[in-house]
């Protein structure tokens, strides 16, 4: 986000906060009574490969918009879709696009409840609206408190590592090394990527602050940080991260280049602490959604995101990210 | 709309028409309890200008999304924004789009609780959602019966012509006989549309259907009659046409053109029918509200658009139309 764009948000917020249902622009979406609203738009080149077909780029934006309810441990109920086709939209595509969105709409038990469909002038653009139902509350960004746990679902870095394969493919070093088995499933993670919702609506009640990792694991981490103003520790070497990454890291060198991929973005697992008491009852919620879950780190007084290495404080290591 | 968008459109709605909240698909908006909902996209370039500013842009997507929900007669609460930004998006322009959002939610009373913004690599294009709450249910398109009056708010035909004037200015040889007082009004009406928000919630317990005029008075009438599976009859003599519309008209010679005007869209005035009982109180609500409403016609038994001229049946006077 360009600093232009970050006042530009700033001075919304400014404005949008004398409302209690934005959560003062701060969190993953606005709360109506019981209903979460999340909106998010996916442009194609942008959020999704400048020749993925309409298809996939609908379905990763009605993803990350589900992942951005889970986020908020809100229960996915309707999807409105604001679709403006591309030049590059093609007209015989359009029957495998609905069918696309029907059998996500079933995939993820949410109905289609209105929008619109549009031919622009530009790159497809797909803005979803996602609406889910809270329980009780939702769980924000802010609620984070001193000696919580910090744990993270599944495994971090295979989508920006996926986005690599797809962009580079053979021509990366590293990569062209993996077996398909391995390239297979990073392309996948980043293509489809799996909103945390029933782990995300099991954590209402334990977790203190949660976050999708849409932005990547260190912005992600100083965004619950900076809502919660206080300092969240991650203990790097506990991150987890899948087989195929491994693989990957075992090939390369360059310490900044793995931290910049488990930092890229495009994981959309969540982030969230809990009290240390929570710890055993956060297990089976895991183990009943079928979702693995890891403490890497806590939370403690201070600000800002903190990385340890075997218990001893790093430098952040790569430059581009000192702007957390 | 292509076919190919129609059987789009068409294969959504068998799917999505399995939840109530959906309405089908087939009206301006989607229910939730009491809570309308809808979600229209605006692009630089095709709905508005490829020059407007960011501004201008936005400002018309929050209103014909308004002007959505006063033809459900939902008074509007929240609008949530998806702004991606354009190629031609200038940095130093986002304070001033930040306060014109800040004076459009003000001016009707909304707040913006959610939404998210990104820079786009296309025009800049818009995606909001606005909400609105009825008071007890909301005025569908469906709901017309044999021997409703039909109406339709304020003139006719000048968002068409604006846009005209704002395309062609002084080449066109009508419109630059005008005087200035009516192309200055004439584009300010395609700029700036009015949504008629106290009027449309004021007729929540008169009006029997309605929608607002976008595609179209011929195409939105269409609309109306055929989810209402009657005839609406328009008597064309009737349409309320606005002084600088009219001056346009007596140095026009072509009936061809002044239809095609007249039924061109961008009209943002809400077309409905009622009962013959009712016409006094909507005229006490037209006052009330500020906003004329003009009779132009009526339901009768049948499907689809009859014009008449002067008590006479005409043919649809434009080829183009004839898809109705």
């Amino acid at each position: 986000m360009s600093a232009d764009e970050f006042s530009f948000i700033s001075e919304l917020a400014r404005f949008a906060g004398q409302s209690e249902e934005s959560l003062d622009l701060a969190d993953d979406g606005a709360l109506i009574g019981k209903l979460v609203l999340v909106k998010d738009l996916v442009q194609a080149g942008i959020h999704a490969l400048p020749d993925d077909n309409d298809a996939d780029v609908v379905r990763k934006a009605i993803r990350v918009n589900l992942s951005d309810l889970a986020a908020m441990a809100a229960q996915p109920k309707f999807i409105l879709l604001g679709l403006c086709l591309g030049t590059k939209s093609k007209p015989g595509q359009m029957p495998a696009l609905a069918e696309t969105i029907r059998k996500e709409c079933e995939h993820f038990a949410v109905h289609l409840i209105g929008g619109d469909t549009v031919q622009g002038s530009g790159p497809t653009t797909v803005s979803i609206t996602a609406i889910g139902e809270v329980k009780h509350s939702p769980v924000l960004r802010s609620g984070g408190q001193i000696g919580d746990n910090v744990w993270v679902s599944g495994s971090i870095g295979d989508g920006a590592l996926g986005l690599k394969w797809l962009q580079m493919g053979q021509q990366n070093p590293e990569l062209s090394k993996l077996d398909a088995k391995d390239t297979d499933y990073l392309a996948q993670r980043y293509r489809w990527p799996q909103p945390r919702i029933a782990l995300g609506y099991q954590l209402a009640s334990l977790a203190h602050c949660m976050i999708d990792i849409s932005d990547g694991l260190a912005a992600d981490a100083g965004h619950l940080a900076r809502a919660s103003n206080l300092s969240l520790v991650i203990e790097t070497e506990k991150i987890p991260v899948s087989a195929a990454f491994q693989n990957w890291r075992n090939r390369n060198g360059s310490p900044a280049e793995q931290w910049k991929t488990l930092s890229a973005g495009d994981d959309y697992e969540l982030l969230f602490s809990a009290p240390m008491e929570a710890r055993r009852e956060i297990e089976v919620v895991a183990a009943k959604t079928g979702c693995p879950v890891t403490r890497i780190g806590h939370l403690e007084a201070g600000n800002g995101v903190v990385l340890r290495l075997n218990g001893a404080v790093v430098d952040w290591p790569v430059s581009g990210f000192t702007h957390f």
